[in-house]
């Protein structure tokens, strides 16, 4: 439900692109070569980001240009996310569905604006085995124009609503500016929430209650702190009343990044495909009957995006760092000190005590794992493992179990600690609370620290181009926006940063108007100015570069 | 999965058909011409089949012929299906994924038996935006040829095996036989595995497993009873080695269908895809490499065909009826006794008696709703909630309050039971339990009854035409199969059973050679001979009309 409408020219699609390579490279189970990130994450960040999302097993480049595989490994995230999700709309009321893929033209053409936002972008299906269809279909880029039909004719009475429904499923954007892993990719997995309410209260209720839940997947699950907000007049979702936003940060690039989006799509879709309702009020005392209502809706949708965020705040120069709350295994645990000089005993005692070790995890609920294979080094275990990002490592050798103890090493600071066996269970439970707290508390420091108040222009660019996103007071006027980002285009810019994406001289955006605004510096009306055009500035609104 | 390989002409292909009527219908929440069946579902069965589905509110027509929405009340089923299924299959190992949709034509066509069991249905996507792509993309039928030019790339080593990775996804064959709702549709949901190992026997074992899960699914979850057995030759998974199966049977029409499979695929894609591994033995003992291996492969899949057939067969001529596991409302709360002479007293007691059981039974874990709808009398509400199937529903008025009891409703059988206060949730759990068992139990004994054994040729026919699944001694040659179905396809058949779908004169088709082969009944090599051909007889397999 992104109002990103491209900008570029479409280029002729390329179908088949970055096909895997008919050579076949070393595999990670026999060698070195996979082993490691060759690149630095402040260096070379595209490259790196790529090294990472692949040789973590997170995913894999396909045959279709834009299209990536999902592996076990970046699925098992997106499942918690959705278990949690689900769990908490099923709380609030929200139903699960499924609608068709495919959307008759014509439907798709019913509400103008909202089609101008994703007509360049369609992909269409025009042939059946070998018959050509009458009409050609849609796959959908998002389902508002193919749900709302039927809502219409769902919704008769009051009593109908509120109607809630959500679906998990695909949706196709045939982007045709450069693909990135998670990030931009032209068929992607998400949820898309589409409710109808009786009044305009109840609807915008549910806007700021479904933000909150976003706010959570990304701060309580994923580790990375957001900043809720409200999309300005240009960014809102096309044909809708307004949008609201959780907007990330990526310290990298310096670039903000839209995390997941709740719009009031007030009573222009209702209109648009005839979702009306008797008035609850009954006749008019005259007995005129009174005209029928539209309903107001929402829609609101987080996708598979959210990985890559995930991936870019978090992942250091030896690869991934999990979140434990998402993480498909958040404790790996490695036999040491044993050699071919360790005696059986030793050798006997390591294995059940790890038996025993995983045995309590799992009791308490811990997805743990052990890499037993005999033809691995154990350096190059910590090393497997630690490219994939598992949160916590537990060593467990001859002398551990003497005395009752392993080793527990933080995958996201490095801190090794000593755990007693008796509570290991427990203690381990208290270990990824922590790793999962300090990682927010870090990410969220970190995007603090940049993220600058400037009223005056000429601070403004120069913040940018220092990787920070930008407070200013600001008119909320349309042609300021473009301005801005007009003026803040053509600054020459390291390309390193940005070389994964669009043209070096990108242009500032807003990202969003935080619904938080700053308590100690005040907008006063009539005195504080715009930063960029100097009207009269209404509220403070975070710009910046953007993904 | 399913190897029916259309025979039917294409026709053109329509796109837009059954579009939901401009003219609003008196809907359910204001009126009587939805509240109920119109059709008897020993009479009329395609009809009765098409309003309880509809009116049930487990499905919407859709613009697009062939594709359905959807709605809360069957998703619900699919969901508790996946969340079951999925913590099974965990258990065994097998890990969750997401492939991509799109198929490049090349890859669809590198297995030459799989794409002719799929081409003819396969939608294409040839243009995106206002661009034509350089080479079309099938959107998958199914992802064998999706999935496993990977699966060759990432196994290496006998140590990257077993692989084992399934998705719930969406998939499209587009059909040109009449499409049905859940039966045959254009885009259906459902679950794909798609594993790999290094020997036959490890393979052989996980299809029966998965095998067995298919049963659980039908059998514990749906209520629905099915015989588990292999395909024929003619029957069996394009390009595949062997297919399993479970089958169900639908007493109305007579028809057998094919509720899951589980495909044995053998070296078969392994060798097309070159997924090979290192021979885990080492170099020959003179030092040469032994030559590489082909994996060994297995798909399989349920899809929301499923809730088909749990509609067919256990729905009667009041609507839907539920089996409680897989209910979205397992019960339905209605107070009773209550009208405009009721006193305030009596009321509230009700009122607060009915907030105590909710509370009770949704503490232990029981789905139950309440339908105070003030403006519906307590008659139209049994109704409502009977079309819906809803398994169990509990009446409280005034007198069961002083009573300290409810009276409990089986959708099933309708009997009527009183339940106490103080015991209530547990005495509903049990109700519950056995509504679930009961109707299996019917549903088996039906099933069973319907179940014949023929010898002779002379009574195959009119055996069939009794609406019956027939058991012979059969040979197992596909000529012999052809000719079956030839022979039992000229008898005039009542065109009410078929009116649903095809020709009147459908012949018969192998459903499964049964795993469990009858006791009392031993094929006796060289002596019993096949009930059709005459030749030697192998084993008894199941033939029968079918979906």
């Amino acid at each position: 439900m992104s109002a990103e409408a491209s900008a570029a020219t479409p280029k002729p699609a390329k179908a088949v692109k970055n096909a895997p390579k008919a050579k076949k490279e070393a595999s990670s189970s026999t060698g070195a070569i996979q082993i490691g990130i060759e690149y630095k994450k402040d260096v070379d960040f595209a490259k790196w980001y790529q090294q990472v999302v692949t040789r973590s097993e997170m995913l894999e480049y396909y045959d279709v240009s834009g299209c990536y595989i999902l592996r076990p490994w970046s699925y098992k995230v997106w499942q918690e996310i959705q278990t949690w999700f689900t769990n908490e709309i099923e709380e609030l009321g929200v139903e699960g569905v499924y609608f068709p893929m495919f959307v008759p033209a014509k439907n798709l053409e019913k509400e103008k604006d909202h089609v101008e936002g994703f007509a360049a972008e369609v992909a269409w299906v025009t042939r059946a085995g070998s018959s050509d269809l009458e009409e050609p279909l849609a796959v959908r880029p998002t389902s508002e124009t193919v749900m709302y039909p039927y809502y219409a004719k769902w919704v008769r009475s009051h009593r109908d609503l509120p109607l809630r429904l959500n679906q998990w499923c695909n949706v196709v954007r045939w982007e045709f500016k450069n693909p990135q892993p998670f990030l931009r990719t032209r068929e992607f997995l998400w949820q898309e929430g589409h409710t109808a309410f009786a009044t305009k209260e109840e609807a915008d209720k549910e806007v700021y209650q479904i933000l909150d839940l976003y706010r959570q997947v990304y701060e309580d699950l994923l580790a990375v702190p957001v900043i809720k907000g409200v999309k300005s007049e240009k960014e809102k979702f096309a044909g809708g009343l307004y949008t609201t936003t959780v907007e990330g940060y990526v310290p990298t690039t310096g670039r903000g990044i839209q995390a997941a989006t709740s719009h009031g799509l007030g009573q222009n879709f209702a209109k648009m495909f005839g979702m009306t309702f008797e008035d609850p009020q009954g006749p008019l005392p005259n007995g005129e009957a009174r005209p029928a209502l539209h309903a107001w809706q929402n829609s609101w949708g987080l996708s598979t995006r959210s990985l890559g965020v995930m991936v870019m705040v978090h992942g250091d120069d030896k690869g991934l760092v999990l979140p434990p709350r998402v993480a498909a295994v958040q404790v790996i645990v490695i036999p040491c000190g044993i050699n071919t000089k360790s005696s059986e005993e030793d050798r006997i005692a390591v294995d059940e005590r790890i038996a025993d070790i995983l045995k309590q995890l799992k009791k308490a609920g811990i997805r743990a794992r052990v890499d037993d294979r005999s033809t691995y080094s154990v350096g190059y275990k910590f090393n497997h493992w630690e490219l994939r990002g598992v949160p916590l490592r537990l060593e467990v050798g001859p002398k551990d179990v003497k005395n009752n103890q392993a080793l527990a090493a933080r995958r996201d600071n490095g801190e090794k600690v000593t755990v007693k066996h008796e509570t290991i269970a427990e203690d381990v439970k208290d270990l990824l609370d922590t790793v999962q707290r300090d990682m927010f508390n870090r990410a969220k420091e970190t995007r603090d620290a940049n993220l600058v108040y400037v009223e005056d222009w000429k601070d403004f660019v120069p913040a940018l181009d220092d990787k920070k996103i930008v407070m200013i007071p600001w008119c909320e006027e349309p042609a300021c926006e473009d301005e801005i980002k007009d003026k803040s285009a053509r600054t020459g810019l390291a390309t390193a940063e940005l070389q994964d994406d669009k043209a070096p001289s990108m242009g500032a955006k807003s990202l969003c108007i935080p619904l938080e605004q700053p308590q100690d510096k005040p907008i006063v009306a009539g005195v504080t100015k715009c930063a960029s055009c100097g009207k009269d500035a209404k509220r403070w609104t975070l710009f910046g570069r953007s993904y």
